[in-house]
């Protein structure tokens, strides 16, 4: 009888979001998994898009599409006022899980959608509009840089050099777009203020038995996309010494980085390399350039500061020790970011109204808010994530923390269309 | 004057080799070097056999292709005899050097040509016809593994698996090499003897002075293939002690190849990986899978064996410490491997008759000889190659050492067509 003591407590409203939801995470699903594959502007994107203007448009929201592909779905109730906007992303990782980014769309549609239907019996107390967002390739795993949609919505990138990006297969941008007719000419919405929640992606919050995690800051990072060059040897025949192997170079690289978390308080530094491309990659050739991308992120800018002073001594050891040339082509770093205050104490009275268990939390993973949050007031939420487990199938988050968020989130945006921030 | 001095050293025939050289090394040709990048059933690939096969109908030799796109030039002048075989491959690594390989084959035309006009005059001593081939896919870049059409041809490799390997983009052996035109239908060529003559892929020729190596065995080698899993996981917010990083756990095995090597003598053990494969490589992902390719070889067995056991020993240690699974998915070892001693005795008393430097030397690489040596009387020989520079566009071999090649290789086949082995 569970599944009916289940159902009583569900509302109408509750429902009608998992029924959305359950439809929605079916693009790009991978078989025999609850994951989804949908980078930005897959094929599988393109039908997810397509599914969204339908349901906004069901609910009277104009859907629109500016020139880098972000979708927005506009509820303009006083003509001329400015929007508030909720939203995320729908892109995923190459084979990852079904919440990441797409939970945030999906519960940013429905809050509004309640609101809306608030705003229809009285509209007396709202100073603003309504507006949905689906950044465009907010992952960054087909096309880099990461946050393109917001990054270009919030002119930190270039709409040109944006579309002008090139995926493995050569694929740029604005083709991908147009291939899954995504690409628009809609500019120029003025935002009254921004919220956006999100799965978090780390697991302090499931174990401190936190419902909704009001994000205050990011985390500090230093990225580095390296360049190793050593010279093509066959990899049978050439003695041990003269060989300048380019991947042993980056191999070591690998190695240092993660090892570097071990000289700092656990928690304190995280690195990564996810991305390694070898050249040419053959069997009997010793490599001549591989490329890597390795990140230093920590709550800690001086514990960044000081990893990065210990990583750049390993790249001097391995260029000297095994005769390689490694430069970094690219870097980008950050300290500690905070988000806005007055949106923080928001988020938590909302939390004490609705008698939720919330905390302040950082994030690691940088998100569409990010961008949003230096150009105007700027909310960021968390849900608990099973595990904190992420850009994986198996991601999770359990359907009664998705509603809390709703919930919340819906309650935020009341208060935004009615003037706070 | 230097020029007017070498042209006067150099015979008509060395003229022709030189010239039609010349004219080879320009297929493919990388701008602006002078190294080729003409893989197996490229473009490049299509073309210079082609312009092969109409060098060969120019003397007379038929031209046919067999089932997995060996190309054969024929001159039958004893119906019905066997014939004596010469030859290499032409297919390149990735921008490589333009005499692996091509060197073989266009020595083994002049040397052929020249026996032929021999014949032409007097056929008395003569027992076998001449047969020249340009072996398929020797290199194994693109479609693996290497030596694929002499496998074939020595029914080491099925057909119908080498014709359904696929390259990374997914083309099989069998469209590739459609898409050229040289997939044939001959078969069954009755072979009395082989012969091969490559650029040495090592220096130690240069370093002691040697005009012509003979090739009385391979070294030892054990080859594997390691597909390393992790798991996916954000690679920002993971906490580093929860991850699975199959990159991570690559690294560790490159790095500990190499560092292998130090275990023993200089010169004992060669240790690579030239290839590595991550999934999903994006930059914020910890990666789930990793395959690569680790190669040791020795001129001791004893010593492959010893670090092959402490090979595994790593494989251990990396999977309990950095919590990942590794297996060998494909392997493949053979002990030194020698080269019949009568084609070691033959090749000797050529270079004695011609007074030439010479030597016996292993080879570490392996060579299409390796697997006609199991089914014919084979001799395989080699020129110096400056630096020993291998798998590189700055590969090279003087003209001077190319000639001597061309030279001994021509009394090699004479002697063979006349019964010889």
């Amino acid at each position: 009888m569970q599944g009916r003591e289940r159902e009583q407590v569900l509302t109408e409203k509750d429902e009608e979001f998992l029924s959305d939801w359950a439809v929605h995470s079916r693009f790009g699903a991978v078989l025999g998994t609850t994951g989804v594959d949908r980078q930005a502007a897959s094929e599988a994107d393109g039908e997810q898009r397509k599914w969204f203007a339908r349901l906004l448009e069901s609910r009277n929201f104009s859907v629109h599409r500016d020139p880098i592909g972000n979708q927005f779905g506009l509820l303009e109730l006083i003509p001329g006022a400015p929007f508030v906007l909720t939203g995320s992303h729908m892109d995923s990782q190459p084979t990852s899980g079904r919440f990441d980014g797409a939970y945030g769309v999906m519960a940013s549609t429905h809050a509004c959608f309640r609101v809306a239907e608030e705003l229809q019996i009285d509209i007396s107390s709202a100073r603003y509009n309504l507006a949905i967002v689906n950044w465009f390739n907010e992952e960054g795993s087909r096309f880099k840089p990461s946050m393109m949609g917001s990054s270009v919505f919030t002119s930190k990138l270039p709409l040109a050099a944006a579309l002008t990006t090139l995926d493995q297969r050569g694929i740029s941008v604005k083709d991908a777009l147009d291939s899954i007719d995504e690409r628009g000419e809609f500019e120029g919405l003025d935002v009254a203020s921004y919220a956006e929640i999100h799965v978090q992606q780390g697991r302090s919050m499931e174990d401190d038995g936190i419902a909704i995690g009001i994000v205050n800051a990011t985390w500090a990072a230093h990225k580095f996309e390296f360049r190793v060059t050593g010279e093509q040897a066959h990899s049978g025949s050439t003695l041990m010494e003269e060989r300048r192997d380019a991947l042993l170079g980056a191999a070591r690289l690998v190695v240092a980085a993660r090892e570097l978390v071990n000289e700092f308080e656990p928690g304190e530094l995280h690195t990564a390399c996810g991305e390694l491309t070898v050249y040419p990659n053959s069997p009997v050739v010793v490599a001549s350039e591989v490329r890597l991308l390795v990140d230093l992120r920590s709550p800690s800018a001086e514990v960044i500061d000081a990893a990065y002073r210990a990583l750049m001594r390993t790249v001097e050891r391995v260029q000297r020790e095994d005769h390689v040339y490694i430069e970094v082509v690219a870097e980008h770093c950050w300290d500690q970011n905070p988000y806005p205050e007055s949106g923080v104490e928001l988020a938590r009275e909302v939390a004490e109204e609705l008698q939720l268990e919330h905390d302040l939390v950082m994030t690691v993973a940088g998100h569409d808010s990010t961008n949003m949050k230096d150009l105007v007031p700027t909310i960021m939420l968390f849900v608990p994530s099973v595990n904190g487990v992420s850009h994986n199938l198996n991601e999770l988050t359990k359907d009664e923390d998705l509603l809390v968020g709703v919930n919340h989130l819906t309650a935020v945006v009341r208060r935004l269309v009615n003037g706070a921030l």
